[in-house]
């Protein structure tokens, strides 16, 4: 009955990916009969209005009998869509489908995409806080640096639900997740590795407060933006830079890129830029280097390979790909079974270190991380941080026995998580 | 996975309507493959940002490669649903999904239910104006009268998408086509029919509007609340009240609901309320009482028979089901199929008339709408809401040709239509 193809651009609907996207990527479906008047009495009036009063009476009620428990929102302003930039609500719906069908695919969550028409940090936090009762979590998603925080900060202190900004903590995890059986397959130490994050966006801020809380010593990590490195004396620091500043970098080294890779074990590059590779010539010996970039790592695999035993990318057409989709649908599966109030930073490293864990008995340098694909990972994931949120004190509900991580029943957990929406 | 199931309190998990609702009533389905790398690289990064780019340059884009152009928003504050009333958003949240999910069922339409943690006039259009981008129409639900009244109005000036507030126009659109399909049975014509209508909240406002606009004489037309007639001399009339005053019972007749109907044609209850034997006894021969409050009507139908020629219940136990599902699936299927940027008074019109036309050929007084469950009906309503918003200047597609009303293709085009989400 849709009538859209009427007026499809033959030269984008000639590509795949426009074939692909056509009419979206996503669709409500029923879970329960409605083909008969007893269906509808049921499913809607008059029998509906006893699941409406037993709610009213006990609210908590709603995670059992509507599908308010196996939510998550994917909201976004779409001020910093992927490496497009601002590109407003309408044009983010498309990354937003994409997220919402991959939290359903891995972990089983219902995901709704919401792409706001307000780029302003009270008028976000005030949609999201309204509609707080509809979800059982809230994606943040491709909400531009620095506003992000205040927003994911306020909104996570409003609302009884978590609240996660994907693009800073998803990475993070998945970073962590790497750099930990990078450093094991290495034999080295996170207390004594020397950390350069290229990138001081959402991710590079994020990175640093994980690598931090995981053991690297803040006095080794430098940061650097287009501007070179970040120290306390650099001049016009915004907060937020500062605030890095004052947790890194405690020798106060100053320069470019090439400066602060001299000696250093680790690149991270979040960046989005290129680093030259005369840059990469000063770092020490079986180096690690993570080319984060989306579709071009800052470092060319092949150069980068040249100045480290390990590399990774953002791209699945090498090995180790560092893809966000290793961590969120089993974050939020985890936080939803478990009813947590908030995703704490121990529910990140448990979230960590399951990913670390699935590949953990076959690590090689070329396989640091599991595939996006590898089914293990979601279920793994969201008993990890199920029992951290119910070792942290936020779970509403005690997770069930949980599953073991290899070789794990995946197919029926992923399709009884799916069956729960 | 979920564990949901661990704390069902067992009185509730036995009774069928709450075994039913478990987990709620609605799932996302994804609608393209995800098994596969490149499945991942068409339908996530990097083939994503190519149909994100093409909508930031293109807008209008978005109705053909995403979702948004089938989607609705099911919209609701919690501040009237059913007859239970101020329950709040989550305690809402059941009536939602049912309503997503019959959205789906008879329109193909991809619904999602928001339930708000505001009640709040401000507050609502805010949030909702900046929901826009995401949905294709927002349909208002179980929002309390009078504050429904604004929030619609303002609501459908600030979008360019149908705002629809179902409470009042669906009742209205299918009263309307029960009405004209009972005056035809009984050879009569609007102009000449008496009306008293009990109730002025959203519905009996709406109806009052709808009648005058479909013939009915104002001055003919009587509105009576809890107080008794409105009349322009009563005192303490709110605006809205004062506002149906001016528009109906030019005579100023005063008293109860028993002085209003002396005489009357037509009762149209929608008061929730019980209107008492004795009132009736003064209505003329042949009347029409429809008595919609739910599951109690204001007139027994055993009563109202005795008096009445013709009768309807909201019920789905009794003959003449007169229920919103008649309508709102397929006008927001027409709406959405002409990307309409509003729901004008003739796409209403035209939704009543297609209703009523569904059964025109076999009327009886036990006859006058078709079966909530027809599935002729939205896909006729659809595409004469369709045709009207051409004829209106409102629709931004042309609609294909539509399909016959009677014998109707109607299986293929709502599987189509549900395809397309």
């Amino acid at each position: 009955m849709s009538l859209f193809s009427f007026e499809l651009d033959p030269a984008l609907a000639a590509d795949p990916v426009f074939d692909l996207h056509k009419q979206g990527k996503m669709a409500i479906a029923a879970t329960v009969p409605l083909a008969s008047r007893d269906d509808l009495s049921l499913a809607y009036t008059p029998g509906v209005a006893r699941v409406c009063s037993a709610i009213a009476a006990s609210p908590s009620l709603a995670h059992d009998y509507t599908w308010i428990g196996n939510t998550v929102a994917v909201v976004t302003d779409g001020s910093a869509v992927l490496g497009l930039g601002n590109i407003g609500p309408k044009a983010a719906m498309p990354v937003m489908e994409g997220k919402a069908v991959l939290f359903k695919q891995f972990g089983g969550v219902d995901a709704v995409p919401i792409c706001l028409d307000t780029q302003d940090v009270e008028g976000i936090i005030a949609v999201v806080k309204a509609l707080g009762p509809s979800f059982g979590g809230i994606n943040l998603e491709d909400i531009s640096a620095p506003r992000c925080f205040e927003i994911e900060r306020r909104l996570d202190e409003a609302l009884d639900i978590p609240v996660f900004h994907d693009d800073q903590h998803g990475t993070a995890i998945v970073v962590l997740a790497a750099l930990r059986n990078a450093v094991a397959l290495l034999g080295r130490r996170f207390a004594d590795l020397r950390v350069v994050i290229s990138g001081a966006g959402a991710a590079g801020v994020a990175i640093t407060d994980t690598l931090i809380a995981a053991g690297v010593h803040g006095a080794n990590i430098i940061v650097c933006d287009s501007q070179g490195i970040i120290h306390g004396e650099r001049a016009g620091l915004s907060p937020v830079k500062a605030a890095l500043a004052a947790q890194t970098n405690y020798s106060g080294r100053t320069g470019g890129i090439g400066e602060a890779l001299i000696g250093a074990d680790v690149l991270i590059g979040v960046s989005g830029g290129t680093i030259p590779e005369s840059a990469l010539s000063g770092m020490a010996p079986e180096a690690v280097i993570f080319a984060l970039a989306n579709p071009t790592p800052e470092v060319a695999p092949a150069i980068a390979h040249k100045y480290a035993a390990i590399v990774a990318t953002g791209r699945s057409d090498f090995a180790n790909q560092i893809n966000n989709v290793l961590a969120f649908p089993g974050i939020f599966r985890g936080a939803l079974d478990s009813r947590a109030t908030t995703i704490t930073s121990r529910m990140k490293v448990a979230a960590a270190e399951a990913i670390a864990q699935i590949v953990s008995d076959e690590l090689r340098a070329d396989l640091i991380v599991p595939s996006a694909l590898d089914p293990r990972v979601a279920p793994a994931v969201a008993a990890a941080v199920a029992r951290a949120a119910e070792r942290d004190g936020v779970a509403r509900f005690l997770p069930a026995p949980v599953a073991p991580v290899s070789p794990a029943p995946t197919g029926a957990a992923l399709s009884g998580a799916s069956v729960s929406g």
